[in-house]
């Protein structure tokens, strides 16, 4: 027969936009390999210019980037490493987002907005991505707005666990701040070993139907360790106003555990200004010194992110990295 | 210039399946047309055929089908028609979905499950849909599975105000059956007044993780008329606990309201059997006779498709049906 | 360089819906495997669920279904099972289809109606099929519906080899039932030696244009033992005709040979009913005991189809299993 | 409300390809317009030129070209044509095709052989064609080659009424040239009052395969008239055999019918030297002067075409043109 | 016939984003209408959030942004606007890019660069976009780099005009500031009346090949006004350095005529410092005040843009805007 | 775990069209492997007929094509031959271009043009090319036509190597036969040592704008040995235009190189009557025998392209071929 024969190889390479490299080069020496030497600059307008300093051609890529401020530059910058991957001939391209941008835009609240984060999992798939790989979306159906693979990592085994070690012995209850997320404290209270569930009731004047009257409290809380949970702190104006509703309530003590840690704005001093004993996050985002305070404690997700990265390269299981769950 | 002018009529049609032909003829009258005269039938070997028995060249189709059982035949005569509406040049194609077939299917749960929700999704505009209608989708995410518009229709509206109506001078308390759908209480505690929430948590035990052991009620319900609320009834096992375990810790009385009224298997006589006043469900599904029961009161959804539809048509605001929500 | 080099492996896999797994069994068998464990049932309101008990990551996957009754069931199945093999990470799906349903609505007959067929091979596309393998296609344009390779087997030598061994020292004519297939009819002859040919002419009265006068038998008969060949047996009414007027215009004797065995409705009684000797068909379909009868020979296409996986896994030549016909 | 109102104006636009323009005048003259003026011409190295001399934008495009030699020139030229009308925002564009080239290579015959005619579809597609139009297609099931709606017009009750008329007082047989076009003499025999049928057996020596031997003569032609139709002349090697065959086997007289006159090498000279009687063809194709002949009839397939332009323009039924076919 | 008949109506709706909304309105009035009225506002993060405050059903939409800095943050902008309309129903999108951001990087200038440009064109096209309307495109071929129709308006006309009235009595030179756009330096030859060529020749030391040595000036200036042109004004580096260069080789003066005035970093200072007469821009990006200087001219190019929406909502000719050049 | 494993071996395959068998030859050879034997030949009405005579199952298949006249026929058969293919799962379609036809139509030079070169890229993609590999393209920005890798080679270094041996001891002046591609010149005179840069301005006689009145040579080229430099030479009216300008002019000496050989029509005969002394090209295209003359010097591309392509079966780097330039 005509042609040439060669054994098949596969090469694992690890890409990081400039979002973020500290947890990208976590990533890489866990998985025991450097970062692929990347130029990435702006030009004087804005425009973002990226190069591979080495050849890319027939690479299993994986390319990290956290979306946090400036969200839009970071989120473009990705897709332009991508478009640079395909346009290289890499092999499989799968697109890494710890915290996955615009995920709270995931339906129309009302008739004529966009369903962003829907967009940007077409925008991935448009430059080239094969596969998305995300930690704790928003919504486990953001998965569906990708047309394929997505692995879905989740932190908070990694939360919970920690919180289990340090507050396991007191009496806790599992407190969502809103009614939309008590699913989540529902999977927290089953892996605390079934801690009680209350969440915040925001009360409204019918009359100013757009102010909120009260933080009602659903659920036993009094005398109790709660541990508030959601999946990201953006401004933690709903989640401290929760957190001073448990203590008014009666609570013994508050303990605030998300995984994305944004703090935007007003979010330190809020933090730091209630009633919280401690504020449990890990860094799927970048926190700069100058947002780290005494209560907040960073856990990292780059032994899980390389675990799984490992699995996808090697067609390991990342379904068993959670026990059944992904 | 070379060529012939023509002013642009369009033309409305509407289409119906065979799954529940009886609220495809309500809309219709309601709009002041009829269905279009359509062969359908099963071959031997259970092969739908289609054939429309009049021109729909150049149509503003719209096509409505209940996912009702057998569910996988209808769905499939669904897209066959959209195929041969697609063939037959219709100019636009909507379909029009009372009830979006494998909408709780809308994530992984676990590894290796599909997402049927977005497969449907992607299956309706291979065969040619431009636009979907749905009502009271399962979770708001799903609009996003569709690459293009969605009309999102809102039932609660219309359950509200007939238990607003008739239990309106009670002491209410607005309940979920789950810790997952707590958000779709509180928008009905939002049209109710203000209505104090409450949901029903299943309390597992900790060796024998699959079995629930207790549902534990989250919340104030004492003395109250309990309305519980979800998006559909399949088996009612969960509802129908849900209304005992009120009952048990003292609510008034229960009643149950869900847009969608599956009623599959044991349905029926777990509802006959609990201790509900009433069960309101609206017809975007068929009941047929020997499921329906005293305790049932079935409002109809075709006014508002038949709005809806007539919206679309004339480039009205569907948006404006809801106050501005959709 | 950066990164990290490994051998890649290739790993094939054999995952069967729930219509017809006696065959893939066999299939599997034939290779050397066993099927991946898989859970599927249908929730209450017929809503299928499919969860694969293995991982499945970077496989070459060959997902087999008959599209037996209930159709519209199984196909969906397929569907289902191929969005989570995608979602999964499979590397490459095969969607085998030992009998492809909706084959013969592979054209408009009339205005209005849908190509069913296309309609099936753009579904399997969308759920994420790369590509196809079928058996003895109702007409071999089919394979132009999918956009990738179609892997088109031949049962006819499987059965004209048992036909030539039992049948081939008497004078042998091969007929087809109707003025459509007689090309099938044609490759039939040449297998056997160059047998004459004759096919069925059913002549209408001018007057009445939907009913059928007579059937005319077209070609030299008499005397001969005639092979009545088609695709598939449905309700067996035509070939059945066939057979007896061939009988009444002076045969030996007939046979009937046949790759898919629907055998819908009334299709056995007609068999046993009508003056044929041997009813020769495969397996690309369940038949079950109560449509089981003395003169049906049941011959299994599983070494076909797993010599076929074979080739397609290893990169070898599937023409070459016919030499030289795909 | 913002905006400006206009009531929408569609307008009708054709055009020609350089393959045909006589079809084409012929076609516009009967709709009462002018062709498009178009500046189209060859490069040096042949690379062709198109370009429109008047504005499109927003025209419903009506694109003629027939696929005669040099076909790849005049299918390359549609496909250029197609290209320019889609970036000058034409809005919907028909593509017609008189004959439809590549239509034979509608399967795989063997392995590794392209579906070319599926490839055409795909091509027609990607160049911008919303829709096609096809006259007498090789298989019927090249309409679901193509991803949107396909207008199948049918000559055949052109060339049967007019043999009908001529010929209808004789005794008369429809005959097949080979056995995969019975079918279509099926049709024949319909549409001429029920006419006995037959078809030709090309026979192989069993040591020799490749080779012919005999032109057997199935079903009955002793004394009639034989009206041998096929749908396209290419080299009538295949045609004029069996025209001489049936002269051999007692035929009164042979006519020869097909829509397509590809008439290409040696098929002038072998028409004019069999015992054929009259040929008659339509005009799908050009038939150059020095390749028409005494016994050579050119019915015009222009007035068809035109009524479905009109109609297809006007959303009126193509369907209706063939009393229930198409 | 069943249905209801309605007369078509078309309904244009300008938009524009938060980038230059000086220029949209300018388009809009000049259209004689509002733009649509628009919440465009940032969280927190920084994540974007659009919503049209008026139904947007059916509208033939065009959609005006500057890609201005922060360029990423108004593209990202512009793409969720494009989601939002499409799920909102719109009938047409037509993205207006004044300025179309990455259009320097239209290919790999070495291996492993991604080509932006592209990859713009094809986020537009996944967002939503039927149509991109761009005014002096970097180079051409961008306009192929979209799958749709490109509206690519002229300003050079309206630069030219205003030079030819101004400068036209001197004896002018037209002169590129480097070799790569001559092309442009040859249309307003052309369009000044033959006025002679030149370019500038940036070479360089064999030792040391990213260091210019010198600039070369290739053609004949001496004692002329020269007419320095380019696409688009970023740091002013190799302009002003260019326009040095020709005073010293004894041009007469210098103008600089430019559509794009980017006017990054250094730039204004720069062309201050400068021995250049008069440098005339549009407002194609917006100028704030602080970067507004004596020398600089800033002409509209609101009118032709509304010219040129107008016609493409009215199916007339953009052609014609140029005397036959788009 | 289910399933068979085997280590993946990837496969290359050369194919070629039959343009310029000649030069896929020299490749193969160059590579150490033969052509894949393929059947290629013209039905009597000119459509083409392909067939591989070898598995290609799996194969990593490099398709070589030179687009020569007649090139519409050379392109289909292109097309065809990556349909086949496709379909006969070849597992990665590399389409090699040595000349990409239609490359000039890369742009709407004036409104209703198509862009040709952008469709050929859509028309492979359909046909299912993976990777493009094209030479000396007419301008870079055709590489973002494709959307997917493509390894753009160049022929400049051989050419300008060849001139720099031969003349390097002479004076040197790199001249561009017009505006539009003084960037290609300009990287002549990097490679050849900074050498002196000149282009010829085409004037017009304002009153008759399509004539060109003189052509003007820009620059310094007195006493010079000038190096004519362009990407193809097609009919060399322009080019010798130019040459016999800079002879006009005072030019020591005149050469011509160009990568590709096009010479049509009128071609060989301006070149050997014009005063130029040596034209160099290479075989990117056929030249047949008649076709040469004295003046001309060939050289290979052959040893490029088969190491471009040994670069990319083995996951190399292309981009090292050229220094860093790709």
């Amino acid at each position: 027969m005509s042609g040439i024969n060669k054994t098949t190889e596969k090469h694992l390479m690890v890409f990081s936009g400039r979002a973020h490299p500290q947890l990208a080069q976590e990533v890489s020496a866990a998985l025991g390999t450097d970062l692929v030497p990347t130029s990435a600059y702006d030009f004087a307008n804005g425009e973002i210019y990226v190069r591979y300093e080495e050849s890319v051609r027939g690479s299993d890529a994986f390319v990290i980037q956290s979306h946090t401020a400036p969200i839009n530059e970071w989120i473009m910058e990705q897709l332009i490493m991508i478009d640079a991957l395909k346009r290289a001939s890499a092999k499989r391209i799968t697109v890494v987002l710890p915290f996955y941008g615009y995920a709270r835009q995931d339906k129309k609240h009302r008739g004529r907005e966009p369903i962003s984060a829907r967009l940007m999992a077409d925008l991935f798939k448009t430059a080239g991505a094969d596969r998305l790989m995300a930690i704790d979306l928003h919504t486990a159906q953001i998965q569906g707005f990708f047309d394929g693979p997505v692995d879905h990592l989740m932190a908070m085994p990694i939360l919970a666990d920690y919180v289990g070690k340090k507050y396991g012995h007191l009496d806790l209850a599992v407190v969502s701040p809103d009614a939309g997320r008590i699913k989540v404290a529902e999977d927290w209270s089953s892996r605390l070993g079934g801690a009680p569930l209350a969440f915040i009731h925001k009360t409204r004047d019918i009359n100013r139907p757009n102010e909120v009257v009260a933080n009602r409290v659903v659920g036993e809380i009094k005398g109790r360790t709660c541990v508030l949970v959601d999946d990201m702190i953006d401004t933690a104006g709903t989640i401290t106003k929760a957190a001073d509703a448990l203590m008014d309530q009666g609570a013994a003590s508050v303990i605030i555990a998300a995984t994305h840690a944004i703090l935007s704005g007003p979010a330190v001093d809020r933090l730091k200004a209630c009633k919280v004993e401690e504020v449990i996050v890990t860094n799927t985002l970048p926190i700069p010194d100058d947002r780290r305070f005494d209560k907040l404690e960073v856990l990292s997700i780059a032994p899980l992110v390389s675990m799984a990265i490992r699995e996808v390269f090697e067609d390991g299981s990342v379904t068993s990295l959670f026990d059944g769950k992904a």
